[in-house]
């Protein structure tokens, strides 16, 4: 019987890419009174919901699904929280 | 002299409120051969780096920011995390 788990993954730039995003929000916020923010980065929160037979392949396929699909390994890197859920 | 601060963002869509880049992602993982991914929400990950006088005033600051600029307050809702950085 499959255990169900939530992962929770965090994108982010890798601090030698250029944001533009964040450079564009930096600009708002300073824009908007916000002149003591200096720096903004953004990036995505993934939460995906599986069924796996235990702990260590459900990391295992979210580890694959993040180099596979959610991430782009040359700009981004990547980090998650697994948790099991009772039911 | 004003502290820096760092603020952890995660910017999610209420759950009453549907996710099409979320499902998109699902139908790509389901094609890819993860066939027990049941579910995919995708969020905003913010890190902002600002300074200010004290801990209630970058908390206060922050929670506006989200507000007016970062977050649309209608379907969408977020937490933050505050850290200190020590020089």
């Amino acid at each position: 019987m499959d255990a169900q788990y939530k992962a929770a993954i965090h994108v982010t730039l890798k601090a030698s890419v250029l944001d533009p995003q964040g450079a564009a929000v930096t600009k708002a916020l300073h824009a908007l009174g916000y002149q003591d923010v200096q720096d903004v980065r953004v990036g995505k929160f993934i939460e995906v919901a599986l069924a796996a037979a235990d702990e260590t392949s459900a990391r295992d396929a979210v580890a694959r699904m993040c180099e596979q699909l959610l991430t782009n390994p040359v700009i981004e890197s990547y980090t998650y929280e697994l948790t099991e859920l009772t039911v």
